[in-house]
C-alpha cells in the first residue's frame, strides 16, 4: 500500500493512508473511530499507522476500550493522556489530546491547573532524584 | 546544618533535617505542612530539601496552591502527579504521590484505570514521533 | 499475597497474585504465559498487574502478538525492548528483558554492541537537538 | 554559510558547514564520512556539530566503530538507533536514522514492527513502575 | 481573555497575550520581566501562559529567584539550564535559553563542551543502566 | 568476580571485572583512570563495562577528552553532568557525580542552586510544550 501513496513534503514517514485508498480491514477500523468518536474524520495518527493493520486494529482496539469513561471520566483521562504526553514532549499527541480533552469539556481553567500540576510533578521529580530522597518506610509496603 | 546530621547508610545526600534539628524558618514550613495535610509527619522529601530553606518555602507555597482544589479536584491532581511521576520512573513519587492519591480517594478500580492510560499514551507518543506524524491542520489553530 | 497483606491509606502497592489466590480469568493468562514461554513460572509484572485482570489479558495479547518472531525475529525484538527500556531508566525491564534477550541468544559480544549503541543514539539524539539541526531536505519526503 | 550569517546575541543555531567552507581538519572527517559510507553527501548534523572540530572528530570516529557490523549486523544496530531516538522523541534522528535503517535494508514490515515493539515497551516500562513490581529473584544476580 | 485573541496559525494553545491586552496583573509582571531583564521584549513563553495569571506569576517568581546570581552565577546557570532543556528535548527552551546563555556570556567554545559534557552523559547514564552497576559503596553516605 | 559468578540463562548483569582479574588492556584504562583522578580507586561503572573492553576504552577517553577544564572548568562540567542524571533519574550517575562535583568544589549552597535550576527547568519545559509556545521568531537565526 505504501507504494501507491504520492509522497510530499507533509508526509508522515510512509504517508496517510487516506479512506479510498483503504484495504477493507482498515476501512472497517476508521468506520469505527467514527462511530464511537461521533465524527466524520480519522486523525492523522490512524492514517499514518494504518500502513500496519496489526498495529492500526490493536491500537485502536486498547484506546477505545482504556479511553472509555469507567472508574474515571473520559475527561480525566483525556488530560492524564495530556499529562504523559507534555511530560514526553510529544508534540503531536499534545494537540491532538488537548483537543480531544476540550471536547470533553476541559475549560481554560482546567487547562490551567492541568499545566501547573504537570510543570510541578516534572520539579518535583528531579528535586525528590537529585537530592537522593529515600522513601519513607510508611510507603513501602 | 548538614555538618550536624549524624550520616547512616540511609541517607539522602545531605541526609534529612528531623523536626527538631530545624531551624525555625525550616520548622514554619513543617508546621504548615502538617496543618495543610492534617498529619503529624513530614515526608522525606520535605526533610531532604529542608537544606536549602529557599528551595524547600518556594517548593512548599508553590505545591500548597497548585494541589488545592480549584478547577480540579484534589483527587485529580493527585492522579495526575502519579501519571508524570510514572513517566519519569521517578520511584520516590511514584511511591509518595499514590499514596497521597488514595488518601484522597482513589480506589483499586481508578488506579488500574490510570495505569492503563498512562501506558496507553506512553505507546501512542512513540507510534506517533516513529511514523513522523504532522499535525492535523484543524488542531494548529 | 495481596489479600494478606494488610491494606492502608500509606500503601502504595498491591502485592503479587500468586497462582493458587488467581481468579479462572488471571489463572487462563498466567497458564498462556508459560505455555507460550515454555516455563513453569509467571514474572512478577504478570503477577502485579494482575490486580486489573483486563491490563493484566490486554497487555499480555499485545505482548504476545508483537513479540513473536515476523519480519523480526524474537531475539531482536527482545535486544530492540532493552534498548528502549535503558533508555527509559527502567530497572525493573532492564533485569527481565536483558534475560529474557539472553535466553532468546544474546551473547555477551551482542550485549556489549546493544549497549555501545544505545549509548551513542542516546549521545548523538542530544547533539542532534542542541545544535538544533534542520532535517535534511532528503529526510522530509 | 555560519561564517556569513550575521549573528547577534539572540541567535541560537551556528549554521552549518560546507564543505568548501570547511578547514582541512572538517574536511578530512567529512571525506571520512562519505568514504565510509558511499555516499557525496553530508548529513546536516555533521555540518552542524562541525563548529566544534573536537566533537566532530570524536563523535564521528565512535559511530563509525559502533556502527559497523560485528556481533549485529548494521541493519539490526540502525533499528536500535531509531528505537532510542524514536523513545527520545528527537524529531531529527528519527527521520535520519529511519531512513539509514532502510538504506540498510529495513522494509516495510521491519519498520511496523519495530514501532510495534518499542511502542509496547514503553508501554509496559510504564506498568512496571506504576505498580512499582519488584525485580524477581532470578533476576538478580 | 482567551475568546478575545484572534486565532492564526502560529498561534500557542491559547494564543499569546500580547502587553496591550493584558489585565493590570499580567502587565506588572511583563514590567518586572523587562525591567529585570533590561529588554523592551517579553518572550512568547510569558504571553503564552499568561492565560493563567497565577502560573505566570508564580513561575516568574520563582524564576527570578533562582535564576539570579548567587552560590552559581547566572551564565553558569543559563548553561544547566540548556542542559536540561537538550535531555528533555524541549525545542522552545533550548532556543530560548541558548540565547539567554550567549547574552549572558558563553562563548562558541562554552558552547561546544556544554554539548560535549550533555551528549557525554546522556551516553553514560544508559551505560550504567543498561549494565545495571550498583551504586559504590563509597558513594552511599 | 565476574567469573566466579556461576551464570545461567536469567542472569541480567555480567558482575564487575577487578583490577587483579583484568587483561592488560583493561589494566591499561583502570591505571590510567587511576593516574588521572589521583585515585587508588576505579568506580563500578568502569568495572561494569569492563566486560567490553572496547567500551571501557572508547568512554574513557571520551569522557577524559571531555571532562578536562577548557572553556569550562572541571567544577562546571560536573554540575552539568549532574544536571543530565537529575533529569533522566540515574541513580547511579547522580550518586557518582554528585560525589565527582563535591570533589572538585561544590558546595552545599552551590548544590541547592543547582537542584533549584534543574527543578525549575523541568518545570518550564513542560510548560512550554504544554501551551505550545511557538519559538520567538528573534531566536530563530
Amino acid at each position: 500500500m505504501a507504494g501507491d501513496v504520492p509522497k510530499g513534503t507533509d508526509m508522515a514517514t510512509l504517508g496517510l493512508i487516506e479512506y479510498d485508498q483503504a484495504s477493507p480491514e482498515v476501512r472497517a477500523v476508521y468506520d469505527d473511530i467514527m462511530a464511537t468518536r461521533k465524527t466524520d474524520r480519522v486523525n492523522n495518527f490512524w492514517k499514518a499507522i494504518a500502513h500496519d493493520p496489526t498495529t492500526l486494529r490493536r491500537t485502536w482496539q486498547s484506546v477505545k476500550e482504556i479511553m472509555d469513561s469507567g472508574a474515571l471520566d473520559a475527561l480525566t483521562k483525556e488530560m492524564i493522556y495530556v499529562a504523559v504526553s507534555v511530560t514526553n514532549q510529544c508534540n503531536y499527541c499534545i494537540a491532538s489530546h488537548s483537543a480531544a480533552a476540550r471536547k470533553a469539556g476541559m475549560t481554560d481553567s482546567m487547562f490551567a491547573e492541568l499545566m501547573a500540576v504537570v510543570g510541578m510533578a516534572n520539579e518535583t521529580n528531579r528535586l525528590a532524584s537529585g537530592y537522593q530522597v529515600e522513601i519513607d518506610e510508611q510507603f513501602k509496603t
